[in-house]
């Protein structure tokens, strides 16, 4: 018997038959003795269409106003979700951002979460009625409605089970968890059972789009333990379904590398033969940073007479035309500088809090696709991550290796 | 110069052509030199899709949580139409009911306005911003969602009117303004320039729904002039293009009749030969009250023994059965009681502030009927109106008829 917030994304609250599964997941809940707090997003499809209205009336649309819009349709699935629990004979209600209240800063369309004040919230849940909360929104201060942007529903709910100090907040989802690499790829992936939010974050931040980054921060910030698991199969009787992600003291059996992980969304850039002075490096990624694109591994290579350098980095596939356009001024100034690039690369990461204590992780790897003839053509690393740049007809067989060659196979 | 309140209904915002159409009058208003709040409904065919949402999962809903589902359409509409006037270089702003806030009490469903606390919406729109509020919606005094029922955002114009203190308060809608009869019937009908608020209270009685009686009675309360007119018209150019609806004192030219309505939405119900005793009314009209059934026309005859006493009344032809259902019951403990019924009755009303001081009006009205031989079945008046029931194969005649006989034909 606990307090557990559960959130269920567009998908899972569709359409009415949607919802009323949903009411089902949250009525075995209430059956198994809990308290319940629901964070619930807009039905599949219906934010897309109302910032379609607002896109439709101007491009450039004041977020003030867009917030207000897009907000409505998370109140709908929220109300919808209470009656749907009335007619259980469970007693529910909705709550608004802006009547819990969730108040967030004014940063329209991207709003962050400053405090909930959860008092009246928690007194309903403690008084054992469902409280089922429009995800996604808050209110600023002075009572403008926000919405959190990408993955606001899953911050919400976060949120929420750290101000009810929940004892778990469980997202449902169209997956069945966090898997060691993706199932559609390695049909011998495991699901995970214990994550830590240090690996999800790492996960989150090399394509695999479970959680977003920022509930999961948040989580990890207010040690709120999050289960992943699928809104579409019965998870009652089974304990923990899903994926738990929580700290790492609380994984006692930690794999060397939990999964494996892969991005095609990756294009690189080379520029050749740049002048090695001082301040050349920012002179680069000064514009790019201005032009808004985001720019991931970079490495940098000196010639041998030491005059010349090479800096090669990557970006989002649908920024390369972008950031060409941007190195094409800056290499107007620094003469003789080359731009090439190729969209045709992929990222392959390895992930996991064991590497820290074990050696000769990144070896493995660099052997595991040497082996397979596989071409590495960036490095980058970090302290739970290492991840390689290569061409991208070699992704499945790169993935399926390592996932081999590190053990994770199931049944392996 | 003035400040005016313009409510637009759910045609005339029913997509983003129609919210730009809408914008452009606003901004029609604006360069007029009016200061202006604006009040919208839901886009066509919203309401009633968030309605089947709530009927779809219990068709006995919470009204708490029914209005939280069906008020995100006002929400929805009012921040679109804000962008819609940015685009033209105006600035608004978007106020929903909680964030005027539009007080209510909670009867939710059917809320009515308890008070405007206007200080800050009256502020903004002082300003020069253009507020867009959210009809049909208020909030109670603890914050919870409600919605005023049907013509509720009439009301919410009509209500923001008052508490501004708005010169006027326009209604655009889909017809032209308020006519001496239905045009589709009488095609000599003629726009109505002024009416009094006690006129358009007696047409919207008898079924002339251009204005919701709530908003007509409110408006006569506090004395706000309202304008009815046509949203898919340039009203820009002539200065009153609708029907002002005003206090009686400011109609100069008074007609005695000023129009001629009907409804066929009407079931005669009599019954025949009940015991004449005391509460034998009573004993008939409670229960059907208890069953929610409305009664309008009721007549009552002795016969000629003085012993037995017949009962004639009216119901909506929706709410016949039921009626026959309770009165079956009644008729078993009344022997000798026999129930008879007519769907194929409808009622012809003329209505006209000037009946108060001209005699023979309803004569007019019989004799009128008579030459064309019709027969009347129920006759009731009040001060400014006689209704009277006939055969519902007689209407356009008899409303054709009556319209000329009162001089309303126009050329006429």
């Amino acid at each position: 018997m606990g307090l557990l917030v559960l959130k269920f994304g567009g998908t899972s609250v569709a359409n009415i038959p949607a919802i009323e599964n949903v009411a089902n997941k949250v009525a075995g809940e209430i059956q198994n003795g809990h308290k319940v707090a629901v964070v619930v997003s807009a039905m599949a499809g219906v934010t897309n269409q109302l910032v379609a209205y607002c896109s439709e009336i101007n491009h450039v649309f004041d977020p003030l106003e867009y917030d207000a819009v897009v907000a409505s349709g998370e109140q709908v699935t929220s109300g919808l979700l209470a009656l749907a629990l009335q007619k259980r004979g469970i007693q529910a209600r909705s709550w608004m951002g802006w009547q819990v209240p969730i108040v967030t800063n004014d940063v329209h369309g991207k709003a962050r979460i400053q405090s909930i004040e959860s008092e009246a919230l928690k007194k309903s849940v403690m008084n054992g009625d469902v409280a089922v909360i429009a995800g996604f929104q808050g209110v600023t201060p002075d009572g403008r409605i926000t919405t959190l942007g990408r993955g606001g529903s899953d911050t919400s709910a976060v949120a929420v089970a750290a101000a009810l100090k929940a004892d778990r907040c469980d997202i449902y989802t169209d997956v069945h968890g966090v898997y060691t690499a993706d199932p559609r790829i390695v049909n011998r992936a495991r699901k995970i059972n214990k994550i830590s939010y240090e690996e999800m974050l790492e996960m989150a931040s090399v394509g695999a789009k479970v959680l977003h980054t920022r509930s999961v921060e948040l989580a990890m910030k207010e040690r709120v333990p999050v289960q992943v698991l699928s809104s579409f199969e019965s998870a009652l009787g089974s304990d923990l379904p899903g994926t738990l992600v929580v700290g790492e003291d609380a994984i006692v059996e930690q794999e060397v590398v939990s999964s494996v992980t892969y991005s095609r969304d990756e294009a690189k850039v080379t520029l050749r033969s740049l002048p090695d002075i001082p301040g050349v490096a920012a002179k680069v990624f000064g514009p790019l940073a201005d032009a808004s694109i985001n720019v991931d591994m970079i490495v940098q290579n000196l010639s041998p007479d030491h005059k010349k350098t090479d800096i090669t980095f990557t970006v989002t596939r649908a920024d390369l035309s972008k950031a060409l356009e941007v190195l094409k001024n800056i290499a107007r100034d620094l003469p003789g500088t080359l731009v090439e690039s190729s969209a045709d690369v992929a990222k392959v990461s390895v992930i996991g809090i064991g590497m820290r204590s074990h050696v000769g992780v990144a070896q493995k790897m660099f052997k595991t696709l040497a082996e397979k003839g596989i071409n590495i053509q960036v490095i980058t690393t970090s302290e739970i991550k290492v991840s390689v740049l290569i061409s991208d007809e070699y992704t499945e067989l790169a993935v399926r290796s390592l996932h081999t060659a590190y053990g994770l196979d199931h049944g392996g």
